[in-house]
């Protein structure tokens, strides 16, 4: 693969280079390192916000929305849809998004779905990259929507700049929301479905919950929308801009962003690690043998294989 | 602290050692180290089951019925609860759980609520040795018990020798379990309350998507119990021992338990390189400026971390 030829295509917007570049992102494959230095240096322009929530909540329709308000406004907008847990890009993902099909054919919008294949530190380190793809094509905004509220979910919406909560009427409840740790990395709160009943019991109990939270820099609005028919769809867009004005301001921008490369680059660095560390134990049998026959016990085991990288430094 | 007494504690089946022991697992402390390798050569030989499964299927009922049969049979049994995404041991884990209180002032059962407060790999690595600590202690069995669906419980499950994954009626269903890679780690199948409305339709259910997987040398029965009263426990008892005999005769268990210590060693090994690479990124202001200002990329630096830490070899 061309991988210089790649890069000069991702920066000058080109979707089907855009397109190859996600792809290799999702395998994981040898050339990332060549890609990512070769983008590198063009990002950080875009704005990014994530869109978390239990399936069902209408996060898809939200996006949709979102997109042709910022299209309206002549900015480029991409969708990331990802499936942390999924080696499949899964049907469900795409096929729901018939309002996002009015996009399909804009020139000014890239919708894509991924999930991990092969990245070896899964859609945790996977989507930040495939962010960073997108953001050096040169789209203004960068949407990145998950498919769940687990763990994984909450990774990838905090590596975003604005992570927004999406809830339902009868979609989960905030408890469980509340397990995941996903009230700790939302900045913005949306109440999907305003139209139904219950919307406000959610609202309250959401409301309720956040009191007992920690006191924040920044407190997290939270907003009734009703995507279907664009309802709510301003509130939230200014909410996004408010915060980002914020952040800007605050210094929390740059802290945040600084805060969560760090984090990613010792995940690499970690999962480069394990890599060698397995090998490192295919070309020690005796190694393994000792584990079985516990003559050395796993976390020597693992200490024995620290040494052999280096760990005396 | 004395790990030494601690560690003959453990090994004396002493209540208050393995507790402590366990609380030393949960904190990640400096002493593991030495806690491990004390009681490495003593285990083995307990019989591990895993209990997964969506919170109200009937965990703890079912776990409490085992431990029943159990102690009919005059085995020492353990329980331990655990709560891969909470740091905190949830009030619900063990509040819930009445009829495990039958057996609380037993001297041949133990129970343990655990969650992750410190150590470094999550409850992934933490469990293994606390089951480790169980083992070492003389128990015959040890259950472990997981409060959800996601990847964290399903990684727990896969730790031990024996999953049992256990679904009930109108408590979430089979496609969200296989999305969390749930289908592929279970041994046995258990569908609870048998004699609520549905449980016929969970089970053919759950056939025809364990009829769409891959063929596997050990086809896992799906059996119906209703716990509350005791109804199919001996069959899953017996299911669990059948499932034990297989993985002795067909090698399965020496393989199973090689390959899952041979994961450990590799994420111990990656979880102690990832505070090594924080370290090295902490004393090295120059990498991270170099970042900020995108003169490196991401992936550059984790390389250049990684050649920090003896990556010529």
């Amino acid at each position: 693969m061309d991988v210089e030829a790649l890069v000069e295509g991702v920066l000058a917007g080109e979707r089907r280079a855009v397109a190859r570049a996600i792809s290799l992102v999702e395998d994981g494959r040898p050339e990332l390192a060549e890609l990512s230095a070769g983008i590198y240096g063009a990002t950080g322009r875009a704005a990014t916000m994530g869109l978390t929530g239990a399936p069902g909540v209408g996060k898809s329709t939200i996006a949709a929305a979102v997109v042709g308000l910022a299209r309206g406004l002549e900015h480029r907008v991409a969708v990331l849809a990802v499936d942390p847990t999924s080696p499949y890009t899964g049907g469900a993902l795409l096929g729901d998004r018939v309002r996002m099909q009015e996009h399909a054919t804009d020139p000014g919008v890239f919708i894509r779905s991924m999930a991990t294949r092969g990245h070896l530190g899964g859609m945790a380190l996977a989507a930040p990259e495939a962010v960073r793809v997108l953001d050096a094509a040169g789209y203004d905004h960068v949407l990145v929507e998950t498919v769940g509220v687990g763990q994984a979910e909450v990774d990838v919406a905090a590596a975003t700049d604005t992570a927004v909560v999406v809830l339902a009427p009868g979609m989960g409840d905030a408890v469980q929301m509340a397990k995941a740790g996903i009230l700790e990395v939302a900045d913005i709160f949306v109440v999907n479905k305003a139209d139904k009943e219950g919307a406000g019991d959610v609202m309250r109990g959401l409301r309720q919950m956040l009191h007992l939270g920690a006191v924040r820099d920044w407190d997290p609005p939270v907003l009734l929308t009703t995507a279907s028919d664009g309802a709510g769809i301003d509130d939230l867009w200014e909410a996004v801009q408010a915060h980002r004005a914020w952040l800007g301001t605050s210094g929390g921008l740059a802290a945040k962003r600084r805060a969560r490369l760090l984090r990613e680059v010792e995940s690499l660095a970690a999962e480069r690690f394990r890599e060698r560390a397995t090998s490192a134990l295919e070309r020690d049998p005796g190694l393994i043998e000792d584990l079985l026959d516990r003559r050395i016990d796993p976390y020597g085991a693992a200490s024995r294989l620290g040494s052999l990288q280096g760990e005396g430094r």
